[in-house]
């Protein structure tokens, strides 16, 4: 089975995304990179692709000849994969889902909810996959939880408690680039942490639950003095059902590192799991004892199994996560081109209509500050 | 040093806390219990005295005649401890505190406002002790961090986030007394899992991080049909100085035990601490290593060392930290006699200003979650 | 139901472990200190005594005296406890016993193998209770786990691994009087670390598993300069049945505070309790899910109930099961007294037998490190 | 840069440990997978390799030709991977070092002392790059403890505990291919969990000490009825500088997964490390408090740094751990061809001394098992 051909937009030289998304890519074997427009300055971006071992004439100053040059080609990418910052995401997905280029983007889809439902709309019109890289869903056992939950394991949800706290932005950063961009509203969008992570969250805690937050009550702060978007995110949600919720992600909580955590209680049980220890699962029954669901274990849904490498007790850990959504990609976009029905469990890898949601949980958590914590409805 | 004497309102047969009281007061050999009224029928109450070995003449019938007989006695009680429902409190703790003895109550000190500045009123003519048995303040590590709070080793504090979990509740529990008192409004007052163990975790985010609530959102859930008062509790909190938070309470959280947990952020440094591990508390400095402060340990605050009893890596617990209040207690009262200072530590022990911030949050919270949501100044 | 009275001997100024057993004693209300002998100095022994509240004619200036005394009384004291180093343990217990008086006995019991056969003979000629405070089997969990053996949910054991590391000693300490007597032969013994905490870690693998170690070889070590006997202990262990096992205790492992653990493995499943986190006891079935059983919660054996005080998240910790030991010994005591049975859950404290094993254990060690490692019989 | 080419003997369909070499390799992108001998079935091999999307040219039937093609082709592969059971490692890798072909070889290195000398001679006379697979040393925070006790953070050590226990071989295991071979004396060589993970654990032991293993006393179990070579190890270890040390291995510990585990304490501190938590490591200096090390985080060594691919709390795991190895064995191999010194981080990777110095241990443990326990030197 040949591997697939990638190509690149963003992830050039002091980029973090991007050596992620690369590495996440070889990992299961399914990509090759091919192609690649790495940075703004062209020199650069060309200088930046030959270092990675592209042929000189797939190494673009640009992303718009990249993709009129790629959709010519019989050799042309299977997909584009888009890392760089936010408000760009928009118009290179446009150009490559117009030139019949299946589309991998980083989060949050874009920074206005127009540019999302445009995209939705081309993504429907066009037929073509689009994945979005919410790699924390990519993890085994939160897909091993969402499938408890689909089986009822958990019963009616009542409660769903999620958060994502960093501290790399607990002081000004002044000349760090991945600082900057997420600083910078015409860069990031309206949202700080709440673009960079809470989207994260909301993303994994709908992911796992397969409930809809109806409307959210948002305190957003700003702690670091000159910062112009929220480093910190207070949260409370009403999700369809009736279950209640509440979200805080913060990037100024001093001795946090990247801590995305879930725990979801229903009427039967309750379960929480953690980025920081991804191999395990702690699964309560009401009125039982507690038991650790281990990646590679016993009692795994199929659909666990079918997003892991290696037995239990070898820990896999982001990159395998992150891989796990480009092996799900190459999947989508393999059955897309061989018009089939993909794999069940790679259509779990996140895409447009996440993307989405994304955006309006934004804009509504954006709005509800506004009006000093008032509900909005999504 | 001769023990002091204690009398008991409430905690017969049946009841959780007032055993707890009885064993807490035991443990650091500073109390003896020597007058009772355990229950509401007078027979009963006097036999379950005579069972506790206390003198017939001072096993009661009824509270008021405790107070005012033991008023009378040259070996009167020293104290009495209250740990009857909320509702009763009040009267319980007005007529032992008109007979001249000081008290040691249960939380939430009242069922309402008005009761709850009665009291404060009455502490303060009379000038008695009065010490609020919200023991999760008497763990050692709530005490360091409290101190490296108050020391400044966090900076200015910007985040806390209080949580306690339980699931008891997470069903419906006919006929179990424990149960019962606290889903019925006349006896609980108009908190359920808010006045139950939201006040808790209340007292300890404001004891340790030394800041007061300012305002509060929350949005209160009743998930067991038929409950009457609520058993999940979300709430946003706005604290002086600036700082945001969270605090979720909840009984329904299903595999959640005794989840009572803090974690407080500031510029220069974060801590967390849960109940269920109290011997540790969690320290990070901003860009250092995180490290394990250990009860019993290395670089403990006098106030810490003050509230310990055995070397580190021999486990105190839930008793200790309530005997702790205990033991401040008796400190407490006998400078009080003896008509001198006490040991500034002993000063730790929460009184009846906790109870009444304790009974607006309650009252906040209500009207909060009352107006959908809407800030409520406490 | 009245509450024994307890003597003392030892625990006087500077001790650790006559203040645990005077806590302990108290904690579950079924004893009341009333007699001591607790220094060698008469005088400082009596001031002591009265600063405790005794009595003063029932505070001692010597054992001997105090045997002679307490045995004339009607009050006389129901148990002694022995808090003395270890070489005096065979005296005094040999003393009170013949004095008619049940003992309450510090481990280990005696430094030769022929004071503690004494011991033995004693204890079964004059039928007395004798209880040996290895406290650390008066935890619920490892009765729990001994429980879960004895009804095979590990099937045949096979490996047991078990330790004890603690680091006070890891440097010379002048002047500490606790590793004063410790260090010196004379008073502690052939054992250092040997006698003073794996006497312990042995006691408690014998416990839960029901086994017996048959021989061990050992492999002493002494890492601090200056000091007489050992403060590392390596042992590998065979035990009836085919077990196998290992056993590590140091007092020099830097890092460790009371690390007391123990490992089970059968062939149908598999136990770990750590003593520093004494509430929960995790069990793996064979090819399942590991489980984490807690104090107070779901799936308990009526031996670990028994063992228990208050609700599951309320930490018990090292007094409560030190404490239990002492309400195990009022029942054995009380049972004796009313020649009856005592309840069986009772018969779980340790005896002499548990005492004649730990010297035996110790010489053993003794002789198989002198003799390079070479196994020797217990 | 180019990537090397990589040659693969063994690893293919059924194998376990040959998928995460490839991964392994892929992951930091620096090899690309060209030429293989996977099975010992020639067409089955070829087949395999055509799957793996090799040239048909170099998916081969057998090593030896594989090796003498290789040896003649301009664009000939930089290594050799040897994935296939013990026993026939060393054949292979004579025949590719005779090929001048550098070599990756799986531990242990052979089944026999002569293979390991002769191995060690031919490395030393043609001076070609021979590494072997201990991963865990690959990981960034044993590299971490290394550097610390090579700084003399930890004093001098005096107490090294080594675990690794896993519970796959619990049961017979009929018709499992990893379970057979490693059960075969023939293939496996003498040791069973001796050889497959005693050997890691050893080497991981002198690899963070800097210590070497004097002499050792070994007590072998065959627990499962059956089987050939032993499935539990517990052996006590002597290091040369006066350390001792406990190592336990098995493969019949009901309910671990993968648990290697080491704890070094020395006169200055203790570390401990466990594979399945790999992204900490605890430090304690003497007197200090306890330290939570992360990767990624603050105080790390340069060789950590060196061997981490993204930021902390974005979990590294086992195929991390690995890739090191590969991209150490990469670094050297280019050095070796470009007749320069590599970066001093890439010879952390073990390598043949390493090899030899396992298969002493093996036989040492052997030895003394057979001769009770005596103790053997290495």
């Amino acid at each position: 089975m040949r591997r697939l051909r990638l190509g690149m937009v963003g992830g050039g030289e002091g980029a973090f995304i991007g050596g992620v998304h690369r590495m996440a890519a070889r990992l299961d074997g399914r990509w090759d990179l091919v192609a690649g427009n790495f940075q703004s300055d062209p020199e650069r971006s060309i200088a930046f692709g030959k270092s990675l071992g592209l042929a000189p004439d797939r190494a673009y100053a640009d992303f718009r000849t990249m993709a009129a040059s790629e959709a010519k080609r019989a050799d042309r990418i299977d997909a584009v994969a888009i890392v760089t910052p936010n408000s760009t995401h928009h118009a290179i997905a446009r150009e490559f889902l117009t030139a019949g280029i299946p589309v991998i983007c980083d989060k949050p889809m874009t920074i206005t909810r127009k540019h999302a439902d445009d995209l939705a709309s081309l993504v429907a019109s066009t037929g073509l996959p689009f994945i979005l890289t919410h790699n924390y869903s990519g993890y085994a056992m939160p897909r091993q939880a969402r499938a408890m939950i689909e089986a009822g394991e958990l019963g009616n949800i009542r409660i769903v408690q999620a958060e994502y706290a960093q501290d790399w932005l607990a002081t000004e950063l002044p000349g760090n680039k991945q600082a900057d961009w997420r600083g910078d509203p015409s860069r990031a969008g309206p949202g700080g942490a709440l673009g960079d992570i809470a989207t994260h969250t909301f993303q994994l805690a709908e992911f796992v639950t397969g409930l809809q937050a109806e409307s959210i009550a948002a305190d957003l702060e700003v702690f670091v003095p000159g910062r112009k978007i929220d480093d910190n995110v207070n949260i409370m949600l009403r999700f369809n059902g009736g279950a209640k919720g509440m979200l805080w992600a913060s990037q100024v909580a001093t001795g946090s590192v990247n801590g995305l955590r879930l725990r979801v209680f229903g009427d039967k049980g309750g379960i929480e799991w953690a980025q920081e220890t991804p191999e395990t699962l702690l699964f309560t029954p009401l009125g039982g004892q507690q038991r650790i669901i281990r990646r590679g274990g016993a009692g795994l849904s199929a659909s666990a199994t079918h997003a892991t490498r290696i037995p239990g007790g070898h820990p896999e850990g982001y990159l395998e996560g992150f891989a796990q959504i480009y092996s799900d990609a190459a999947e989508l976009i393999r059955a897309h081109s061989e018009r089939r029905h993909p794999n069940p469990f790679a259509k779990l890898a996140p895409g447009v209509a996440d993307g989405v949601r994304g955006v309006a949980f934004i804009e509504a958590a954006v709005a509800s500050s506004a009006a000093n914590g008032a509900w909005m409805s999504l």
